[in-house]
């Protein structure tokens, strides 16, 4: 299989991953829960996971690093955590339904007033509109670091002078760029900064996870058991003991570990340098085909390893199958979760088939991916 | 070492729990996320999972088993997504934090009404009590299968009759016997079971759910992509999607799924009777050593493989480390995330050293754990 979904999930992890996760299954009790050799392991290995993930997403503590299963949950806990009844809200169109969703029910649930920067027919946005929106009771700014469907990228540094100048929060999802590129939340400006460990960053299914700011106050999502001020009828008040409920995902925690020390040796401009090559690559090789259409902008100096294309005016969904079932290479068709853009692009009706590329594919496997869409545009 | 505390975490795994995770670290794609052949194997692999823990758990319907990072996620989920603002709810001595704390924050928050169900100085209620405090406002009875501190149990078929009657909901905490002892939902009369997949159901960490009888309504707590209707504004209604927001850990999962395969294999009732076999011969062996304490009631004709005792008045988690340090026995002592339990045993203070048994316990290391107790008590 040539697997080219990897803004979905990346399929392919580093050997010590998965050696990692086995051997945290042998070996770790319940972290934070008791004294003996099995729990201080986990707590152990859980604390320096936290440690590596601070300094590669430029946290300033550790301890503001906080585990959730997924990005989803960390957005959950972000959103419904700092925004109150009656707050204004900016987001824009390039956001996930783990944005949208959660934003829509305090709109429709808490009389939350939203506000959406547009993308144009490129799925670019407009710095200017983040400034035409922003009110003096606009509570937080929700904001893509870069869209899963077209790869494109907004300058959340920008961004968040914007938000800073009214005193709102930016609350980002870097769902498809921690891992990928350079992220440091102390140069973009973030308030909160949400990440899943199953994508870019190369680990298991399972885990993800919030970097805050010092002083960022979020109400918790769930509570429940700490192992720690257990006589407390609430829930501790110190992160991330706040945000964590339950027993963690060691196990997991310990891949996405060993994930992050994979991708310190490679080294993260590597990483962004090949990822980009075969994006290009496949840029190039696709975009003078006869009945290929693009999506997003290939002009930007950044931009994620991701091209969204249609062929003719063939369903998304068939190209897909036929492109996983004559040639073997994974894609993904559809909605991607990313209704507004869609809808900006004018995919809405038939999606559009989504090749995203991750440091384990190689340049034949480009070359074979061009070639299908080649023939299948015949 | 020896490791006694398998109502914390289960650190012995069955090999082919281990194995499946790997396996699924090198061939699973995002589950419901396409129809590539990854996406597709992961889709497969949880529902199999689902059809599996809804036949263990008595559960009728395999999309009614919705998958969480835990049970604490599941019971947040259970007690914020069904009890409304003003509702009165029962709920007993013997609970988790990860209960009482969601009801304590709706007793502040939103004016819902508690009653707890005392636990007397062995750990049991009186279903009388039950009787007593139901109302014809009682939303729910969220109640425990098994203390976490004492292993004593409440007959649930007993709560689910009184709270039937009466129109409320049952809300199960199964966290301590799901995988140990056979657990039949509908048996039981459970509306919602929640469970958690590292305990006793032997699987990874970031594993767990609920198990839903058919026509609850439950409110979603976090939303977000689902890999359909994804030009909804809204979380799809449809079970188990509806609370099912996000990348699945369809790596964990397939740990579960291969844990619940080696749960029938060996027979929950072997599994049963040799964890019971086990804590018996350890009640045993140190009930009667001068100075040792043992809590909760071992007359039952059914608990958990749990004991929890104290050593004269030596502090609970001085005892738990000398067995760690001298004896490398893992035990958990403290408050166990249990205060109300603690408080109706008189431990409140000093905790209690609990010892929990699992399959992968041998008599040989129950000995020497009797034989360390006596040592201690000496």
């Amino acid at each position: 299989m040539i697997y080219l979904d990897n803004a979905a999930t990346t399929l392919q992890k580093p050997p010590q991953v998965i050696e990692a996760v086995a051997e945290a299954m042998h070996s770790l009790g319940n972290s934070a829960r008791g004294t003996s050799s099995g729990s201080l392991r986990a707590s152990r290995t859980v604390y320096e996971a936290r440690v590596k993930i601070a300094e590669l997403l430029g946290c300033p503590k550790a301890e503001h690093v906080v585990f959730t299963c997924n990005s989803t949950e960390a957005l959950n806990i972000a959103i419904n955590g700092t925004i109150l009844p009656g707050d204004h809200v900016i987001s824009t169109d390039l956001e996930h339904n783990s944005v949208l969703r959660p934003l829509y029910r305090l709109e429709a649930e808490q009389g939350v007033e939203l506000s959406f920067v547009p993308a144009d027919a490129n799925g670019n946005v407009s710095y200017k509109d983040f400034e035409t929106l922003i009110r003096p009771d606009t509570k937080a700014v929700v904001c893509n670091h870069a869209s899963n469907l077209t790869g494109g990228m907004i300058d959340l540094a920008r961004v968040s002078r914007i938000a800073r100048r009214q005193g709102a929060l930016l609350i980002v999802d870097a769902s498809q760029t921690a891992g990928c590129i350079p992220v440091d939340m102390e140069q973009i400006g973030a308030d909160i900064l949400c990440f899943t460990g199953h994508k870019g960053l190369l680990g298991p299914q399972g885990t993800g996870g919030m970097c805050l700011r010092a002083g960022v106050e979020i109400r918790p999502l769930k509570v429940g058991g700490t192992g720690v001020q257990s006589y407390s009828k609430y829930q501790p008040q110190e992160y991330p003991t706040r945000l964590e409920a339950g027993t963690l995902n060691s196990h997991g925690i310990a891949g996405l570990s060993a994930a992050v020390d994979f991708i310190r040796e490679i080294g993260i401009d590597a990483i962004s340098a090949k990822e980009t090559a075969l994006m290009r690559r496949f840029y190039e090789g696709i975009s003078r085909i006869e009945g290929v259409t693009v999506y997003g902008d290939f002009s930007a100096s950044q931009r994620m390893a991701i091209v969204a294309l249609n062929i003719r005016d063939y369903d998304s969904g068939a190209v897909s199958d036929e492109l996983s079932q004559k040639y073997d290479i994974a894609t993904r068709p559809g909605a991607h979760c990313a209704p507004r853009m869609h809808q900006a692009l004018g995919t809405q009706d038939r999606g559009a088939v989504r090749f995203s590329f991750s440091w384990f594919n190689t340049e034949a496997e480009i070359d074979e991916a061009i070639r299908a869409v080649r023939e299948i545009a015949l």
